[in-house]
């Protein structure tokens, strides 16, 4: 006889998009119940994504002395020689750290935390399967938010050693001195400019001509800048027909238009497949994509309406940030509860090296839209932070009404872009123009300060 | 016969105020000079002031490892052995390249810089005395914006070697192995910081029992939690009596009490001498009190209405940041021009190690006003990005109106703290609630975070 417990909401998956659902429905009174595999407990973007790959980036940042160099010499360093140790044990420092806030979060909330296999037997009901045996949950609602695994190809045979997915990277004893990155999306853009920083010379290929079509342009290229100019080289609108290993130990990768290139690993990132396979969401009426994939409406609810979906398992934009959004949002709709989702002020934030944020509208959006605008920009070179801390190429460009000055959309590249598009926000969202910008005082020295000069460039075009 | 040129401002210091006021005048079509000593473009806050010690200051970070050390471990360096010509390369490419960007501002907006020293011949007259010989300058407004020196006294007789003020500070060939810090204003409590992050003993002294009566106590505890924890003793409420070098060649500093301390160096920095006196101020008709400094009235005019002061001449808060925003009203003023100054939105930054900052209401003052307030606070060690710059003492707390919820002040130490301020600075000045920062969505990781924890934790108090 299997026990069955009985929930308002039953939440599988614990990364950003489950653990916010489950709190807001904790919030609100709610019996709720969290599952998720055995050690997986915060989800990918604790254990295999956004957390380890932010901290690896923070540690190479450091040890390698990147934003130092104009200082010190381009041959600066931190260590001479850099291992994989160094760099993983700042890595499951942070983990385990994280893990503990996500469990006390939850048991706070007086959150049921089930650590098992989850599989649906109907559109109301999953059983967890555990050490402990197996359990029966019951439930009027659902949430999946099991997330995405690395993606494979036939074309492409992964060894885990000199053939690798993300996934595989930190697992790796010994950092490339070359290195074919495929798939140059987010996370193959964040892992090549983090080993380029390293100095490790990349090769990037992707079958688009356009990286990060969602990005502003003047930024993909400065971003491109950076990486040419860390020796980077960029196959892109190609597509890999297929890698081997050849004699000499190096991978070779043949693409269809007859070019080759090689390297020491190759780092295959194109797409990622949804964890929806061993979940059996057939049994409660879904029909996952191709990829896995969930599709939701406005509200966050699949097909089956008491079946809600939210995080990377719905695809882009896949951030952890718009994953928790997307995880309360779906907790709101499925109690009735009031939201006031703006999805017009979203951040985005690539980890790239340099990094780089935006929020509001494009140049190329508004374009497209024919909405008239005007630009302010402001370089970092131009502010006495950028100097100090030897980021002589970032900068902030802010897009604004014309006649109203009100301001539309923000972007930058650079240090701490992520925590300065905060400030461009929060005007936007306040409906504030240029003019705030240019009259506000700021904190002398700092980037923010960006905003301050871009205003002053902007309104005196006009 | 000297050669006189008219004005219609004449801007004596190139420092902060100085630029901005000549740079806001210009706009406004009128005919400026600004007049500074040779080698001095830019002023103290570029030669010996804000610029060098932010530079120092970030140097010290990066090569002390100081941030990292939860990680690498609290004898983690990246230089075992720091030099002082470590620290001052970078400094000196950030002061040229900073002058560079003044001279560059000024000539762009076509105002005439003279290099020389200024004496005031009368109300509406200036001679500049240089290498190229005595040239006069008549105006119809005068924005003197001279800056200050350090003070000193009889008691402590400085020899630029053992006993040093913070001009001196950057010309020394060695950093102590201990130091007496006498005055703990915000030059005291930042260099004190620095050389603590360095390895330096410091003992700290002053006059008063209260740090920086201006920032909220919570922050001055941690601040002096994080000074102790690195071997700093404070001696507050005590007075220096004398101090004298003694025969194994230390500095022993004799207070009041009858107590006495001693180190291998003493930085003095009380107070600050304002450069009115090599100016023949008296000759325009003012009377500038025993420090040297100016008395302005709310548009910064002196008793002599069309010659205003800006900038440190004038006193506190005597930061880069609000000089400038000075100067620019001074301009503004003196020219009829409509001006939006808002001193309730001034931030505050304060580069200490950690770093603080403010803006709007402290609980102290809110207190004393009778003004009803809550909080919401978020602890750096509760974000992901915290966790991985190494920051686990960082805060930042939020005052809101318990009804309205509109946000009153935002205060916050640690990583980045000058940089994240603005972002509640924005909200504050489009009077913003703390359900704004409940509801927006933030880049993860970043610490910009930390104003939804806050707001979370301040709503779920109420």
């Amino acid at each position: 006889m299997i026990e069955t417990k009985r929930y308002e909401l039953v939440v599988i998956g614990s990364g950003p998009a489950g653990q916010k659902a489950a709190i807001a429905a904790a919030k609100m009174k709610k019996r709720v119940a969290v599952i998720d595999r055995k050690r997986m407990t915060g989800g990918v973007c604790i254990h295999t994504g956004t957390i380890p790959s932010k901290t690896l980036r923070e540690a190479i940042l450091y040890l390698s002395g990147f934003s130092q160099r104009l200082f010190y010499g381009s041959d600066y360093r931190v260590k001479d020689r850099i291992s994989v140790q160094d760099l993983t044990h700042r890595v499951r420092t942070v983990i385990q750290h994280e893990v503990e806030i996500v469990r006390s979060q939850l048991k706070r909330n007086a959150i049921d935390l089930f650590s098992g296999e989850a599989r649906f037997t109907g559109p109301n009901s999953v059983v967890v399967v555990s050490e402990e045996g197996v359990q029966r949950l019951d439930s009027e609602r659902f949430l999946i938010a099991v997330g995405t695994r690395p993606a494979h190809t036939d074309e492409v045979p992964l060894d885990g050693d000199k053939i690798f997915d993300s996934d595989q990277l930190l697992l790796r004893e010994k950092i490339p001195s070359s290195m074919i990155v495929v798939g140059a999306g987010v996370i193959g853009l964040e892992y090549a400019s983090m080993f380029a920083a390293l100095g490790c010379e990349i090769t990037l290929i992707d079958q688009r001509r356009d990286l990060l079509p969602f990005v502003d342009r003047e930024l993909i290229e400065a971003l491109c800048f950076h990486l040419r100019r860390l020796d980077t080289s960029f196959r892109l609108g190609e597509t890999l027909a297929k890698t081997e290993v050849d004699e000499r130990g190096r991978v070779v990768a043949y693409l269809k238009s007859g070019k080759k290139c090689a390297a020491e690993a190759l780092l295959y990132c194109v797409g990622r497949q949804a964890n929806t396979d061993v979940l059996g969401v057939e049994q409660a009426g879904l029909a996952p994509d191709d990829r896995g994939r969930l599709v939701v409406n406005e509200f966050f609810q699949t097909s089956v309406p008491h079946i809600y979906a939210a995080g990377d398992v719905i695809g882009f934009p896949a951030l952890a940030s718009t994953s928790m959004e997307q995880g309360r949002l779906a907790a709101m709709h499925a109690f009735g509860a009031k939201t006031n989702s703006r999805p017009d002020l979203l951040p985005y934030g690539i980890y790239s090296v340099p990094e780089m944020s935006m929020v509001g509208m494009t140049e190329e959006e508004a374009t497209k839209k024919n909405i008239p605008y005007a630009v302010g920009t402001a370089r970092y070179d131009e502010l006495a932070k950028g100097q100090m801390l030897g980021d002589e190429t970032g900068f902030l460009k802010i897009l604004f009404d014309p006649d109203t000055h009100r301001v539309m959309g923000v972007h930058a590249i650079g240090e701490r872009a992520t925590e300065i598009i905060h400030i461009g926000q929060a005007v936007l969202a306040h409906e504030g123009t240029m003019d705030y910008f240019r009259d506000a005082v700021f904190n002398y020295p700092t980037l923010a300060e960006a905003y301050k000069v871009a205003a002053f460039d902007g309104l005196n075009r006009l």
